[in-house]
């Protein structure tokens, strides 16, 4: 059996985000536009947007004139369409964000986390409290919830929907997927945070309209989303992008990976933090046992030129440098995205020591076609990319009957999905399949 | 403008590719067995069959019973439907080969390369000599060559032609495809030994029917060719799957990339005798200036458990283990293929220490869904691959008009063809569009 699974209706479900992803950046737009934005023609571009009417996701919205010709009509993303759930997972937080089909935030909700909390029951129980006050939160928007998308550190398998490992809990083969369906009735689609930063740059961010590209999240964990060909890089069995654990000092520091040199181990937050320790064991900077404070407390001391803090950046954009030329290299990106709180927080300065540290590493070829630049999207992109899975879902689902498993030759890159609840609302679903 | 380019034209032709990649490796078969073994519907695969016939790259051979039903009409490669050429271009030598359409040898050329003959228009009157030769031993084959697959080390721009980079030879920007179309008047396609080796594997070798794979090229230069989702992945500059520069050792060997600690100063053939010669510098086993000789001394005295070969297998073993590790990390690919010279001449040996090397450095997700095997086609891959240049050239090109460019929106992953000859051949060849 050939794994080729570029079938028409993958096509489709491609070209179906493609023209949805336009509408959402530019509304209202005519078909004429998205065809020469897409590259499609204008008769599949008008097939597509039929559907997304149909689905009430965009809304024809009049007319403009065209110079001498037939008006066009003008579409425009219905933002009261639908909604979405976000939720990320993280280490000492639940976030939970609910969107309109327009993407803008219309409610909030985060609970944190205790050490020593992180039972799966009790993540869970986080979680179901978080969506359960953004959907009171949104009154009649609530209501039409298209879909839950859930970020989850670690490895995942998506089509189970079992966390197979998440390190910092010591999670192992968490049925996670089956956990939440008990107490959330939308469709659930669950993934790790590195493809839904990704996914968030790929629909939203810096990434859109690239066909392949690297998103790196640069966290306490490390790791780097990978968009090929427009679409985002699973691999075989959904663990592709642990970029985070690539070898750069070989015999280097240990890492929980049971790998040495591992470049999480310079660059994400504690290894930033043993950067200075090792530089400077009684710095200022350094907050034992607080990541955000000490990252903070850098950001502010490269800012006023503190050496001790240039030199920690410096260190740090060097390990970055060299792992960041190591992609550079093999795939040859149009552009690496820096993301997650670390980026934001280092900012600018952090990316130009970045940028000259990977001109330094990666051959010239490659760098000259490769834009490095910091993430740009202002919320949590773990939360929106998470959203943005149920949206995928709610768009791969058109012409599926109801409750259908997807055709086996794109099952590859379809996530389960679980629905639950009573039978009005599960009727309720079904309007938007 | 959007990337994204998988349209309607793009997917046919990797339909194309596949339907006659299955019929290569099985012939004679039905449009049912086709259909099965690609996962595309019986209609799609009828009507590139028909495609293929009309190509007079397979013929109809007879009918098989089925049982019960109607008759199926079985078809086969035309293995006298067109010859192909594939060239290698190396450091010291060059090699032709040309192929029938089943991809069987007809023919063979050599040429030897001399130190300091290496100089674009020598080069060039090598290839010249020997495609010349291998036409003339093919006959009446000969006459009907659709296409010249030619590989060249380095950075090349496919779709000029121009040779940017050959660092062993110190070429820039050397317009190679330029230079050959004034003694070679058949269709040309210029790339380079990582993709020539990937597609290799990936029509006739262990990537065939895989989504993703990775291809390492084991000889003097290292690198890796990237097959994702049944395809070659190129990158936006068509210079990805430079993992040979991939930095293991930060601040380790100065490669001639100007980095430190690449993976290619390890374990490529220079490198490899470099940690024999770290090991212990008066071994017999150091043929110094001899590549080929050091490597087949290696390969025989750990057969016969001579300590000192077994330590430098071992230790060449692990610096793959850690840069074949961030490749499985990365992109969790199905099949990791070990092909090329040193691969060849230190087999099976080294391929069980690389596989034990690998899982200590990689994650237990990704590295269970992979397998590292070596590479098992015969002969040149890069010559068998630059061949396969040629044929996707000719498949890509039905129902183009002859001499015209390709559609905007595929023309990306299209390569510059170049074609010169007496008025006469330019309607032979135009017969194969
Ligand atoms: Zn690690
Ligand atoms: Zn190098």
């Amino acid at each position: 059996m050939s794994s080729v699974k570029r079938t028409s209706r993958d096509i489709r479900t491609a070209n179906r985000y493609e023209v949805l992803r336009q509408i959402i950046a530019k509304s209202p737009t005519s078909r004429q536009e998205l065809a020469a934005a897409t590259g499609l023609s204008l008769a599949t571009v008008a097939t597509l947007v039929g559907e997304l009417l149909d689905l009430r996701m965009i809304t024809e919205v009049g007319f403009e004139d065209s110079a001498g010709g037939r008006p066009r009509g003008l579409v425009a993303v219905n933002a009261s369409g639908g909604a979405l759930i976000g939720v990320d997972i993280a280490e000492t937080y639940v976030h939970v964000e609910l969107f309109d089909l327009a993407l803008n935030v219309l409610a909030r909700a985060e609970e944190n986390v205790r050490p020593g909390e992180s039972l799966p029951e009790q993540m869970v129980g986080h979680v179901a409290a978080a969506v359960g006050s953004v959907v009171a939160q949104a009154g009649t928007e609530g209501a039409r919830v298209l879909g839950v998308g859930v970020s989850v550190p670690g490895q995942v398998d998506r089509a189970t929907g079992i966390s197979e490992y998440a390190p910092n809990w010591d999670w192992h083969d968490v049925p996670l997927l089956d956990l939440l369906t008990e107490h959330i009735a939308y469709p659930l689609y669950l993934d790790n945070p590195l493809r839904a930063v990704a996914v968030a740059e790929l629909w939203f961010g810096a990434a859109r309209g690239r066909g392949d590209a690297a998103v790196i999240t640069l966290g306490t964990g490390v790791g780097a989303g990978l968009v090929l060909d427009g679409g985002l890089h699973r691999g075989v069995s959904n663990s592709a992008g642990e970029w985070g654990h690539t070898t750069i000092v070989l015999d280097g520091r240990l890492c929980h990976c049971g790998n040495h040199g591992c470049v999480e181990t310079y660059v994400g937050a504690p290894g930033i933090m043993l950067n200075l320790r090792e530089l400077s064991p009684r710095s200022t900077l350094l907050h034992p046992e607080d990541q955000t404070a000490t990252i903070a407390a850098l950001a502010r001391g490269a800012a006023r030129h503190d050496p001790v803090a240039v030199k920690v950046v410096r260190d740090t954009a060097r390990y970055l440098g060299a792992g960041i030329a190591d992609l550079v290299n093999l795939f040859n990106p149009e552009v690496v995205v820096l993301s997650s709180w670390v980026a934001a927080a280092l900012g600018e300065p952090l990316v130009a020591e970045v940028r000259e540290a990977v001109a330094r590493h990666a051959l010239p070829r490659p760098m000259a076609a490769t834009e490095i630049v910091l993430s740009q999207i202002p919320s949590d992109p773990a939360c929106l990319g998470a959203a943005t899975f149920a949206l995928e879902g709610a768009l791969q689902s058109v012409g599926q009957k109801p409750g259908t498993r997807a055709a086996p030759a794109a099952s590859r890159s379809r996530p389960a999905v679980r629905r639950r609840g009573r039978p009005e609302e599960r009727e309720r679903l079904r309007e938007h399949p």
